[in-house]
């Protein structure tokens, strides 16, 4: 590891040349070390994760090191200020190690970082750096955030746990720009990832005028749920022969060990939900590039050629949105929400993989609108704003490949307890 | 007017020593005027507003005049962007004569101004330049913002029409943080008022996942409402004889042309919101000082000694909310703005004074918590996140003492129709 560089984007860490660090900050994270072994030698720890080296995805504000958001835009940038959840976790005695590479702006355009299993092939984004970090162990918890995809996705493609929280479950600071964007974490085990969750937020509780996540300090015990509602969304025709194996076996185990399988041609109101999302992510990056667009427009005025290819996409999209469809969007987006409400009765939680198959090579997907991977599964719980766990249950190609649980809006633990028993139902099968 | 001034807080302009603005910037206005006459000229103006002159509130951002928020923490902060309402503003053909004083960090500790009817009073706050700007006709708008009660309180001191959006209705840009700021428009006539929303709106809409106001381009004709709810608030047994006395004459008036008033001992479900609402400020600030407490440890350590009394209150108040304790104030906030939507059947819209009295004298003001007033009547539309409109409609001791009408949510064009009746029926009454 090397000295803090704040010198912009191109200075990245390497760790088997998966390059998922912008900015380490050795000696910092030392001396923050050395202050927690002396709390736990004084038996008085902070809390549960005193001493815990955590990564931060470089779109959340850092009071030691800059904050670049894979931009040239924000090259040096350095705001010497703590968002919310980096203040939350350095109280906890959390150790805030570096800062991981996300894509330009958090959108799709890929930065250096490649998977933690396979040098030729994408970490998903845009939480690139979080995922790969904790895949290769090089840390037990980063912090990531997911407008569309980007928690899920990158957890699916480097054998994460991660919680994509209900929206507004975790506060996001100054980060607050987009009607669905949300703070996500990213952990080498369930009980790191409940028990990071809970002390942001017992600190620094969710948004503003939100609850935050409900829950107990530390992760809840394994449950088996009753009924498990299978959700298919607009990936599933585009899932892999192997990918959709693999995933109807562990449907199987499921219902072996006593779950009850619902389908979408079982109840109504779960053809409903999927005929809500079919074209969910066109929904959602049109609604998303209309909320972008005032800064995007800023961006370009002061820093011009700097955007990437997707960001100028969405600037030209937003030009072309006016009030009145973005209205629509919205609306659309809460008939969906409604009929995903009007599904509570009917299941505990819904299953699906927590990304189309596991990550594509580069090659392959750059040659797609979706250069860090396919968004169809992980996105959909953005556009609900509903719970989501990603577990790292299946593999495909000798790659990983997660599974997700969403649930209601505030059932961020009930999605835990069961995406724990299903890890451990799934402990003798085609695991990774 | 001077030359643009970037050398801190202290630099105030003076006005008939009002001192409502920290910054002009005469030369960009006088070029971005000569434009604008243009268009004029060729008969292509932008909109309805091209070429109106308006004052922005130093709290939001501009790309060509710093954002110092009347803290002596950002002393020289210089974002170089526009906010996205102002980016609309000038998109419109609006011009940007200058930023106006703000309290400091848009809280209880005042700046310079003075009101626009006399320099022993306050102006209100926290939108002070704002409100004493178009008091005294320097502009015909200016733009505040309002997370207690600072748009609604100095529009009535310094008889100002003042529009405060539905939560979320006008585009906050960058000023996220809180679950109940909003910015609103101060204006010499309902026209302008509703014009200058509409103007931003139709570009950058509401916040981020809020439909933003609803309405035409221009301003509703006046409406007269059939009933009307008397809303008391804990301000009612602070209101001083000449004022209840002014405000009740009105009342009667309106009964004489028609309307039915609805008191409090009438209808139940009203009384029930007035017990919902009896301790809404404390309940406001408490709620506040969660949500602003990371930001406010961010300044004291960075810019040790920057916060004023009432700041330094908020934080220590924050410090002391628990997640649970705020989780209990967002649903005591829930249950009122439930029974606010109660009273939808049974009254077109509530109607109370709009300040508690005429403004303060700066003497009287400052031995209280208020020092910028009294904010019992003005905040309980941002608790309630439901528009409200403030008219010119009385004077008390020869100051003007301001009127407001608060619907349900989204019926932001509706009071501002029945605002503008009621203007048209008090005109041959007690007016300024």
């Amino acid at each position: 590891m090397g000295q803090v560089h704040s010198d912009g984007v191109g200075q990245y860490h390497t760790g088997a040349n998966i390059k998922a660090w912008v900015v380490l900050n050795p000696e910092a994270a030392r001396a923050a070390a050395r202050e927690s072994d002396r709390r736990y030698q004084a038996g008085e720890p902070l809390s549960q994760i005193d001493g815990m080296p955590v990564g931060i995805k470089d779109l959340i504000e850092t009071k030691d090191m800059p904050t670049q958001m894979g931009s040239p835009a924000y090259e040096g940038s350095f705001p010497k200020r703590d968002s919310a959840l980096v203040r939350a976790l350095r109280d906890a005695g959390a150790i805030i190690l570096g800062k991981t590479v996300t894509t330009a702006l958090g959108f799709l355009d890929p930065g250096p970082t490649t998977n933690a299993f396979d040098p030729q092939r994408t970490p998903g984004g845009s939480s690139s750096g979080s995922g790969a970090a904790v895949g290769a162990k090089m840390v037990p918890v980063a912090i990531g955030s997911q407008l569309v995809g980007s928690v899920l996705r990158p957890a699916s493609f480097n054998a994460n746990w991660a919680l994509k929280p209900t929206f507004g479950g975790i506060n996001r600071g100054e980060r607050l720009g987009y009607s669905q964007s949300h703070v996500g974490i990213h952990a080498g085990c369930a009980e790191d990832m409940w028990a990071t969750t809970m002390e942001i937020v017992t600190r620094v509780g969710g948004d503003p005028g939100h609850p935050g996540v409900y829950g107990e300090l530390t992760a809840p015990p394994p449950q088996r749920p009753k009924r498990l509602a299978v959700l298919e969304t607009e990936g599933w025709p585009r899932l892999d022969s192997a990918s959709r194996e693999a995933f109807e076996s562990l449907l199987e185990r499921l219902q072996t060990a006593g779950v009850q399988i619902i389908r979408r041609a079982d109840l109504s109101l779960l053809d409903l939900l999927e005929q809500s999302i079919a074209t969910a992510t066109a929904n959602m990056l049109r609604l998303i590039s209309w909320e972008q667009r005032w800064s995007l427009e800023n961006l370009v005025e002061q820093h011009p050629g700097t955007l990437g290819p997707s960001l100028i996409r969405q600037l030209e999209s937003g030009r072309n949105v006016t009030l009145e469809t973005f209205r629509e969007d919205l609306a659309l987006r809460d008939l969906a929400r409604q009929r995903m409400e009007a599904l509570a009765p009917y299941c505990d939680a819904l299953i699906s993989p927590a990304s189309c198959g596991p990550a594509p090579r580069f090659d392959v997907a750059k040659q797609t609108a979706f250069p860090t991977g396919d968004v169809s599964f992980s996105c959909v719980s953005s556009y609900l704003g509903t719970p989501a766990v990603a577990a790292p249950l299946l593999a495909v190609e000798g790659m990983p490949f997660g599974v997700q649980i969403m649930g209601q809006a505030h059932e961020d633990e009930r999605v835990t307890a069961y995406a724990r028993w299903m890890a451990e139902a799934a402990r003798h099968a085609n695991q990774v």
